[in-house]
């Protein structure tokens, strides 16, 4: 078998007994996923995947620059980039991975991918240089079949609603093709419009144009441009949106007065602005989707610090999402202070935060979110998405904020097939966190199992108006 | 019961039965409180308290702000506001907190309420909507009674001194009635001149002024304004003071010359300074203190790090410590510099750091105790003031700074009752780390026998010189 | 004894138990020491020892700057100092530090003279004030004999080779001696060229100067001052070094052109340079010494963090190195871009980076080395070679980085005694971490062995091309 039952409970015998016994309680809960990046598409054409190679590695970034640190090519990795030659045979790329499996030891990769070897495809022999023909012959086949299909594996899955991410410009066709057909699948949108706020994004002249095109305001003007988000916003959420994302590199915010915000927008557009205003901006945005927010309900999920495309060459050449995002050190009190001494009292007002610099857990995000109605934190992101990182999470953040004021568990997923995997991690890492409470006599076991509860399910639920 | 006897103590069997031995040599030692905030005019006059909601939530910014986080109004939790009505029916405020108890699963207002639910008043049965009423009446019961009386508590509590806090302008009238009293309790103050040392504090001119009169030195110079210091200091001194406090936001320190500080004063006191020069001035009046601490003999504690009153309307209606200071990114390493360039290496120094930025427990506080002799570590503060917060102390500073460069623990409370709580806390945390030390074979139990007793009475008693 | 068989290993019976299976694995393993402070000299003319204080106090800085903080005087230690009267009587100092033995409680320091005191001179009791005269006659003793000379003891501690450290102005004789003498132990030096890059160095010109004598290179000009690290690097590689180590202050790189660059040097050389300057001149140099390890095969060490020197009384009197280097806030992902960007994509780039701050694990070191294949992470380092500093080293940076981007243990010591003791340490803990991963069943104890041994004693050979 590759999954142990009581893989990361405790080791102590003691809090592994009530780790299981609350784990029992929330095993089996549908699955809440608010927040993710996985393709429409495959929903609303629902047509089988093709194999392992493209199924499971080549959209996988995670995967993708582990395997780039210690040497492979994105080309040899079946990445497609510009005036370069990307290897097709699938076969082989498989090989590399299965022979550099051990690579993934202890990393969440390797739990995820074991969880989706196991649950969704029925193998039990380990990966590695010898089983990876095994491997890509018996994956082909089963994906071949109907009931590994998208909609198929939703349902296996035991998927409850699934969010994915669109920008401001998307016309979500899917979601309306999915929301036409026969089937019961609940798949929404989140309203993502960083491609129409960051002046630095590709093409932002164009998307701002783009954006007065599909809305019918004029653009060029501040209060065009407000109402162009109004009516986007609206018209996410008439297909089922009830939240939006906005990933700056930054969380700082502004408070501007109209006039001075018309100004910066004129120059913002006309292209004349420099870096400061650039930034000035954003953080004027960041107010002004708050404010919208509190008009019509949406949740706003803020994920700021991440260096994006550190590396120019591999953004020239493979473009975004391909392993050289990096975190950076991130701000929260001073940054955001514009934006809640203006509405962060408001109790209609929900923002979620997340962070990928684990010191503002303790120091700056628990606070906060302790303090102002409207800030609740999200849960351990991206690089921090993993046991350990999780286990942390909890332990800095919990003694501060409680558990309500956290919204439970984001897969925030790419690779499909992980998202059940991700779940199971989340839930097992928070009922050994209570488990622990439990050993330690902080809170009951009863208490306990109604907390595991809320973690799993509840909390992703209630918070994200779903 | 609400309380388990080896609550906090490690999970597993074998670190459990050290701990349990080490605390069974701690439990009962007389508890030092070398700082805090509670009310001398309690002890000086022995008043009853009156109402559970009084005692218990009012005062206490951390089950306020806990409660504020998720949309409750201060004025509905009993809070004093300009132009607000405040909820004037306790026992609804009361029905509030209990209804909501569920919220502080895991946080220390938790433990220490529990603690204080059962220890004190005998309650053995969980706070929640059902026990409200009950626990509103027992409570208001008991405080009608002589044995809940202050000075009745601060002997049931065990306590053998207990610090609290006053501004240089003070009269200590309080401590003076207490010392001239026959009740044999020992209140002692602490100096905090914030209010005359930072330019920004509300009426810094008036209290310059005020502070001017009661010394009998002109303080609109520089040598006045330092003589008044000294006089406040000793006059401090002569009631018992052995420390003073300065909880500044940073701890920037500088080294003018008398000159340079003579006419830079004279800029803070006709309000021409810039906000460069308030922080100087405030980074040079560190290092003033720090001189009159070799020469007076205070033990001088620097607690940095809060951005206090992160919200405005909440101070402008509810004023200060209403749970919206929120810590921030600090630094100590170059900011101290100038201080200890210029007195670090000094014996007769004794500077006791604070921190509300763990990150800079191993980075730069452990080391820099760990090698001046004028600076120790206080113990984890305020929102670290907390299981798992003081478990991270430990863990972070022991390495570097061992256990002779700390100084045992403060309780910071404004809430009486919770004061031996918060030292049953801080015993069980420490002796779970040394347990672990011991099941790790890194100390012998003997060793951590001796480190158990220094943590928990003596090293407070020696670092305070008490 | 002084030392147990299961220290080090986790609390609980289940880990522990396996923590001890994969330790048999690696316990005796040799030693591989790539990274180092200990002297070529002692292994060139293999001198005994004289004394316990000259061999285990009067070196080693952890162990001053504990003694320092509690009130010692650095003279009373037996460090030599300008103008300073500094303390004759060996055995007195000795008693000094067995008196305040208590105060390493829980510090490496003290897990590393026990190790000495049990494993090299064969002691069971603890150093006190009562054993203080038998330790120190008993050790005097032991160092008059033959096997308690360097190349012994070298054989004694089962080291297959061991790096010092060299400054690029170093001729080297001791290494040459040793290379020429019978004797098989492999003693090579590292490339620590911080003397002739940092403008800020002591007596900078003087060593561009002689850096340009012993190259005879015209180091007034930039193309011969790069012709003189080339020629330096390739001397030192004739002598068997495989690394470079540069030890500023900050990570920063720069990435200028051909004659910015040259332009830049000349300022440098010529004094009229600012800080600023200075400081993208250190940037520069080290994208040069980048590109030259593409060429030449360096391993590129960069070990940036540290705040040198922060207490100048005790520079100016004492020097260098004694305990007065504070860790400080570092950043990584802004300021290694330049370098990256040009380089970083080159598999024939080996750089090891290291940390002070704590906080940077997971939040940057992880994440580059887990994309970049020019990069890895070398060890915890310095105030952090600890056993809770390698537990959170493993905690932070494994989920994102995996272990193979990591390089197994450097002892980094100038006390040669504690090498075994330090290996020691760090085959324990990650045997410890190993353990709690397959307790957690995340990976299998057959992975684990596999994986200890890498880290133990494959990876630093591998990493370091030795």
């Amino acid at each position: 078998m590759l999954l142990n039952e009581n893989r990361l409970f405790p080791a102590d015998e003691n809090s592994r007994g009530i780790a299981k016994r609350l784990f029992n309680e929330v095993e089996k809960l549908p699955i809440i996923s608010p927040h993710g990046h996985t393709d429409p598409s495959w929903f609303a054409s629902n047509k089988n995947f093709t194999n392992a190679t493209d199924l499971l590695i080549v959209p996988d970034h995670y995967v993708l620059r582990m395997l780039v640190s210690q040497g492979f090519k994105l080309e040899n990795l079946g990445v497609i980039g510009k005036d370069i030659n990307t290897e097709k045979d699938k076969r082989k790329i498989w090989k590399i991975f299965a022979e550099n499996y051990y690579l993934f030891r202890s990393t969440p990769s390797r739990i995820w991918m074991d969880h989706t070897f196991e649950n969704l495809f029925g193998i039990n022999k380990p990966l590695n240089q010898k089983t990876a023909d095994f491997y890509f012959d018996h994956i082909g086949e089963c994906l071949k079949k109907d009931e590994f299909r998208p909609r198929e594996m939703y349902n296996k899955f035991n998927i409850e609603i699934l969010s994915t991410t669109e920008s401001a410009l998307d016309n979500l066709e899917f979601h309306k093709s999915i929301k036409n057909s026969n089937w019961n699948g609940r798949i929404i949108s989140t309203y993502r419009p960083d491609n129409v706020i960051d002046p630095d994004f590709d093409n932002f002249k164009e998307n701002i144009d783009k954006f007065g095109e599909i809305t019918n305001e004029d653009t060029t003007t501040w209060t065009g441009y407000l109402n162009a988000h109004r009516k986007r916003r609206e018209y996410f959420i008439s297909l089922g949106t009830t939240a939006s994302d906005h990933g700056l590199s930054t969380a700082n915010t502004a408070d501007l007065n109209n006039e001075e915000a018309s100004k910066l927008f004129e120059k913002v557009i006309t292209k004349i602005a420099n870096s400061h205003e650039k930034e000035l901006f954003r953080a004027q945005m960041l107010t002004e989707m708050a404010k919208m927010s509190i008009e019509d309900g949406l949740v706003m999920q803020i994920h700021p610090g991440s260096h994006r495309n550190h590396n120019k060459n591999i953004l020239d050449i493979f473009g975004r999402d391909k392993g050289f995002d990096i975190p950076q050190r991130t701000s929260y009190v001073d940054v955001l202070k514009p934006l809640l001494s203006r509405y962060g009292m408001n109790s209609k007002l929900n923002i979620i935060l997340f962070t990928l610099d684990e010191s503002t857990y303790s120091r700056e995000l628990a606070p906060l979110a302790g303090a102002y109605p409207s800030l609740k934190l999200g849960p351990a992101w991206w690089f921090h998405d993993s046991p350990n990182g999780m286990m942390r999470y909890r332990e800095l953040v919990t003694e501060t904020a409680g558990f309500y004021n956290t919204v439970g568990f984001n897969d925030d997923t790419r690779a499909f097939p992980s998202v059940p995997a991700r779940h199971d991690v989340s839930r097992r890492v928070d009922c050994s966190f209570l488990a622990t409470q439990v050993a330690k006599h902080i809170i009951s076991e009863e208490e306990a199992r109604e907390v595991a509860i809320e973690l799993a399910y509840k909390l992703a639920k209630v918070s994200y108006k779903l």
